[in-house]
């Protein structure tokens, strides 16, 4: 029991260890350079040593999170992180006994992700991915109206222009990407004059598209600036401001009965006066 | 009348039904896949399938409708809200007896717009119509400005380009499509190329113009952004702010009078601490 | 001398009255649409009521600025408005007898400019004007460093790739045009692929080009809105937030006063109640 | 001695002198000028001209580093400053002697470079340069994280689209610029109907790749412009804000004992009106 324990204060410290963590992100950056290299025509031998050093960077990996899941008090800790759970898949699936011949192309796909791993261990890219992950609900419900403006767009799109040209608006699907290609401003004249041929005044379904999806991409952008400067302010006034503001409303109501009790005590000081006045 | 006023109140709870709401919500959308389903080439026999569930929720929508107008304790204070109008105009709009046949494309660009009860249903789709909206006059004069500058580039345009290319600079509306497509940076050095041919100096065109529009587009950006914010500002202020800047400028009003009594108190104790001494 | 200002009134209550203004707003359209129309390819019937229109409307310009002008006190008042002389010189210009035949260009396009008049009688547009104009010196240096980094590279391409492409790369003018095409993104792979076909890694001059731009670019933006928002900030502060930060300084001296004050009243009253105990 | 003092200080009066400096600002632009001039074919005359001046430049760009130097009380001090450095290597690299007809270009190149000492040498660009240079690190993270975004997708691209087209994503290399250039929207379109020629559902590779890093960029946008915001803000709370928060916090204590002096001093009035009552 002790001798666990000890074990796995011995995995811990093997965790924190800082040049284990600069080992960890060069195996992934071996490994992200092992994928890159893979897309060059190189010639066998060269092929073979990057082969070798392949399954040597899959079991520094598996060794690297059993360590990971060692050092800790119990598995299911573990689990708790989201970010421990994407490395395990990402080791495991690594692991799988894919046949290179059959489903080459997946085996190497899920080797690309590996590469994410960088992002699991660079404490800077976690806060940042974070980040990134509370941004996306606040656009929601802007992504929803924007997909409404698109399907609509694509819908009538599909109706007017289908037999112009089938191969952009064949049906709402491909007239969606059709809008999308607009909306990205790519060759969208040349989309623009082959329907206008037919129907002269199709400038105006363009045009209202561009500036229907210009103006709510524009305020989104504004309201998430606005929402985020909003939180950051309340959190600010949270910390200090309201400290002050709490300070002010204090003196404010003591202020009131210190001024009371002085129009007591003059009124006292006036009748002491008299009353002296009237003995001598 | 009570069975009448009983009757209005089953309404009333059907209409604030969650379970009603989302039955609607899926009703929309149901009706929105079919208009997308329509744009596909289908065979016939889901074709009529389509078409049952067309006359159905064109039915359902209409029953809908009027729950809610019913629900009201007078029918104008139905179309009081632009929403029930904007509904109402939806359904009636899509009980037109339109002939299929003769005006096809008319009846599916009516059924179209069905999807855009989806922004009249859900609340954060409203709101943020809302916002939408009252962004629009904030920019009203600012456009007005471009389409001054879009004008008299496009009346240069077409009296200096309209012998080189009759396709791009026929007419100043022409005109203001081509330059509108400059202003997008869709293959612009194309237009440029072409007229650079004949007049060398015609870059200076191009580039004042994008200039210009991309000068005045920034500013009114900077401008919204900060007119934004100046509103939230303000509302902030009267709030809260107020609140303590009130409590501050109170304070300074009352330690004045304070200081003044505590003046005269002073003198008094002085007076009654003389008389003492005299006394004694 | 009476007459004279009696009409001067006059003549100021015509400058004044909203009705003169609309109509004036009305003519500036009228002569805008005028330019518009001689776009169009129209019959010589139609041309010769044009024709008359722009005369007419070229006389009840020189009626409006001759009533302005008579409605100051001193013709040099006139000219102190950067707008009356912006005003005063396209009316003047659109007096001028060019021969329509030898120089019918120039004539069309000193036309043009009277819709330019419309931002100077439209207030709002004359404010949007005024920021507009307010905030170039702000992007003077921005600029400067834009052209310097455009003229290197200009020459850096010109000395490189003119062998591959003169059209593009003849000389440092040509190529600050090529350059400006590859910073809007138009068609700049094109530009790119075939300069990488004689010198392979010439896609770190393209990359390094576009970053350094929009690097630039995104932080002149980024200093405009923090300028801006700092000059409201101290604008806002100058009207209120100094009342109150001077109101809380008079108190905290004031308050110190009264402090004082009391410890001496404190004082007073200890020794007379002292003095009452030793009396009795 | 003294008379190296003295003709220091000489030095030292040249260099601070305003005509010496814009003497300095046109021999650099009279330089950026003759670089431009020699990408124009120009007649032989003109060029020996171009290169006299050429070598007037250099030599009054090495009196001038010279006279910067001797002008350093010691010559260490000068090296201190970046840009002073920044001028020094600029002229001793124009100074090497070149083989112009072997190494013509390189020799050119490092001609070209002269004009950035217009940014050593206008205080404005030299303050923007250092802003630009600060803000580098800010942005650290996330071109981190673009480049693993980049990385990941090009290696996939690279493995699914190299059979389709080797041109655009034979290597992991050339797949990332492929991808640079679908980020800019240049004709990303006919890359991605390319390969949906073999895979139909490869839209979702660039939608999502578009998504992502526009994602990514935009919350880099308002990150940035955040953080400068609050740095602004806390700037401005160290110079002002806390000293109004410092002086309500005195306020706040010290009403607290004079609150307390006040209720002492009433019990003691109290009592002396008491005693007299008692007494008469």
């Amino acid at each position: 029991m002790a001798s666990a324990s000890s074990l796995r204060q011995t995995f811990l410290n093997i965790r924190s260890n800082k040049i284990f963590e600069l080992f960890v992100i060069s195996i992934i950056i071996l490994s992200a350079l092992l994928i890159g290299a893979k897309t060059y025509a190189i010639d066998s031998r060269i092929e073979q040593i990057v082969s070798i050093l392949d399954t040597a960077v899959t079991l520094i990996f598996l060794f690297e999170v059993f360590i990971r899941m060692a050092a800790e008090e119990r598995l299911r800790d573990f689990f708790k992180s989201g970010w421990n759970v994407f490395d395990f898949v990402i080791v495991v699936v690594s692991l799988l006994p894919i046949n290179e011949s059959e489903m080459a192309l997946l085996a190497r796909l899920l080797r690309i992700f590996r590469v994410l791993r960088l992002i699991s261990i660079i404490p800077e890219l976690r806060i940042l991915m974070n980040a990134l992950i509370t941004a996306i609900p606040r656009m929601g419900y802007v992504v929803l109206l924007m997909f409404i403006i698109f399907y609509i767009y694509a819908a009538i799109g599909s109706f007017l222009f289908e037999a112009i040209n089938p191969v952009l608006w064949d049906n709402v699907s491909i007239s969606m990407l059709t809008l999308f290609r607009v909306a990205t401003f790519e060759d969208w004249t040349d989309v623009m004059y082959e329907t206008m041929t037919i129907y002269p005044f199709s400038w105006i379904y363009y045009l209202s598209f561009i500036f229907l999806t210009a103006f709510v991409f524009l305020n989104m952008m504004i309201g998430i600036v606005l929402e985020v400067l909003q939180n950051e302010h309340e959190k600010y006034n949270q910390e200090q401001g309201i400290g002050e503001a709490a300070e002010v409303h204090w003196l404010r109501n003591h202020a009131e009965e210190m001024e009371q009790r002085l129009v007591r005590m003059e009124a006292m000081l006036v009748a002491l006066g008299d009353k002296k006045l009237k003995d001598s």
